[in-house]
């Protein structure tokens, strides 16, 4: 055969910073990474996408970004802050990504530039899209302002926004230029949104950190009491936990294996399914107390490590079932998630399911009867469970 | 600091084909392409792009296509064949995008799937960048079918479309997974396009392999004429040049270095400011002599030598000025293309000139008078020589 082989590799890095007040003047942090991407003979543009749910928290954010860059000598502040809706709509309406790319244009930003994404993980992943389209990708700085998005989707590698009301259908794979988790965005989460995140946490520590799980089992009280410490250790090691499963493995997902998905095939399809009123992180913690039924009733978990974590769901304060997540048939709307699961992976089906806390086991088929009976014995769970809130 | 580094490595590779009927039942190359990325118990399939340039020119294409699949062990193919308005229209109308994107949608392409463009470097760019959001991803197998498009983008790692008339302002870099260059699509090509494909040979040729350039000089008429042999040198040592640079380089261009756009400059900028009536490779052709010419304004190369290029490209039936072309004062709107150059590939502005030929030298400024002299002595040029050529 006549031909020619082309072959390379792409070096890719950057940090997760975990901070507080990043844009008070005492803070050097943002500045000093600026200062080490500098460029001789060449002023950088820096432009801010917000999220409007973050702008309400902060109204003070805007003057804080500007007075923290007036008179920078390694960037220029476009003045411009570009507000979007936060929550799943930026992603759902095409009008948040063409409003980005417009002021990309019309601020002329370029590929050495910076765009900055300031919010959950929604309007990260729809400003990480956008400036990884512009231009063939302009780097992109992110500050997620939720538990979720600091420990999870921020410090990853992935965008996207959703396509006729499939999630992350349009997408890419871009690494951020840098990632500053900083606390104090998320005091002002209410109690939903603060719990919410808390179940990739767990979801991670199942599959990878038995440590960790009984780290989180230990501490679970704390967490859903809002004691700090205890949330800066969970986000730090689970981000921790993410960044390590991405630089060691498959970063650009080119195979179909995908264990950081543990819980979500059910997950994403309840989120679409109730028209994102159910959160991503809890649809997550209901995704993880199903696979973990099934894992046990497939003979892949002992009966009680199943029963522990849905417990440990439920005393996070974490929805388990849903309405619409009760199997009842096997052309349950739910089970089409299987299906755009395996799609949008792409190649043979694959799912993560336990077989010890910490340690996960991949298969290539479900048996959707036992996934009916799991579901079932669910609502049964969070019935008992209910009626024994009630007598406490 | 508080911080987790991420660092990692992604490897990329792919094979560019030199063939001849791809579709006829003779011919296994595709076939054992897919073969050597079948997976056990998992039928991909394989949505054909093409461009309706190509099936006016060859009606059977599609059941060539239906044929050479029918009953293929390795892929499923999707009978629906998505067409494509041929030429840069179908970079610049959004609706192109969306039919591509909506029949992956419809027919289920999954990420280990393929979309195949046949086509033109336009249709090839809008498959390229329809199949890398698609999924975060998918895998993209190019058929270019012009001299331009077979030694040049199709054997590259870039997409794009166009965004209110700035080309190629939305696009990723995302590496094909295999290139096919079949000789016969080459065949159909009017001589317009046929030539304009050789300008892209002479620039890599200038800024690379001097023994090349003398190659080209050697056998301008035999590739005017049509020369197969000749042709498909040209095709294959230029497909070599582009891809030994890419892969040895920066694919992904995070530098603000791109040699290979040696004479593109003015050369998108006068596409657009010509709505696209002069064809890239005619512009690129312009761009070339201009920068040649200024490259010994400047005292970087020899005139004798610069004027031995326009010549050549005037040899290959290539024009090398066009009254947009006309630089006769700073604000003239061919300059504004600097500034979008800059802009696209980032950072400080980087343009390639001539030191020798067969070697290049980078600037960071130009300077307008000197262009404008440059762009005036080719306009003379032109005229001496379509003299000459009447004389003849």
């Amino acid at each position: 055969m006549n031909y020619i082989q082309q072959r390379f590799k792409v070096s890719f890095e950057y940090k997760v910073f975990f901070t507080e007040g990043l844009f008070s003047s005492r803070n050097p942090i943002f500045n000093e990474v600026l200062k080490e991407d500098h460029q001789e003979n060449y002023s950088k543009k820096i432009l801010f996408v917000i999220d409007d749910k973050i702008i309400q928290h902060f109204p003070d954010l805007d003057k804080q970004i500007d007075d923290y860059f007036a008179g920078n000598e390694y960037v220029q502040l476009i003045k411009e802050k570009i507000i979007v809706a936060g929550g799943e709509i930026s992603k759902n309406d095409g009008q948040y990504l063409e409003k980005v790319i417009d002021a990309v244009n019309r601020n002329r930003i370029d590929r050495h530039s910076y765009i900055v994404g300031i919010g959950g993980g929604s309007v990260l992943d729809l400003t990480g899209y956008a400036a990884a389209i512009s231009h063939r990708g302009i780097k992109v700085i992110r500050i997620p302002t939720t538990v979720l998005s600091q420990n999870d989707s921020g410090v990853g590698v992935k965008n996207g926004v959703n396509y006729k009301g499939k999630k992350n259908f349009l997408g890419t794979f871009a690494p951020p230029f840098a990632v500053f988790n900083d606390y104090e965005f998320l005091t002002t989460l209410d109690d939903r949104d603060w719990r919410s995140g808390i179940s990739e946490a767990v979801k991670v520590a199942l599959i990878k950190d038995e440590g960790f799980y009984q780290w989180l089992e230990d501490h679970a009280e704390d967490l859903v009491n809002r004691d700090k410490s205890s949330m800066e250790y969970l986000i730090k090691r689970c981000a921790e936990l993410h960044v390590e499963h991405i630089g060691g493995g498959d970063p650009f997902e080119f195979g179909s294996s995908r264990p950081l998905d543990f819980g979500h095939w059910s997950a994403h399809k309840l989120e679409q399914l109730s028209n994102f009123d159910v959160l991503h992180g809890e649809a997550v913690s209901m995704g993880i107390a199903l696979d973990s039924l099934y894992s046990a009733l497939a003979g892949l978990l002992p009966q009680e490590d199943a029963d522990k974590i849905v417990r440990l769901l439920l005393k996070m304060g974490l929805p388990v079932t849903h309405e619409l997540m009760h199997l009842d048939r096997i052309d349950h709307p739910i089970f089409l998630g299987l299906q755009e699961f395996r799609e949008h992976l792409g190649g043979q089906l694959t799912i993560m399911l336990l077989k010890e806390i910490g340690v996960g086991y991949e298969v290539h088929a479900l048996d959707l009867e036992l996934m009916m009976q799991a579901a079932q014995k669910l609502q049964n769970f969070n019935q008992s469970d209910l009626k024994l809130s009630a007598q406490c």
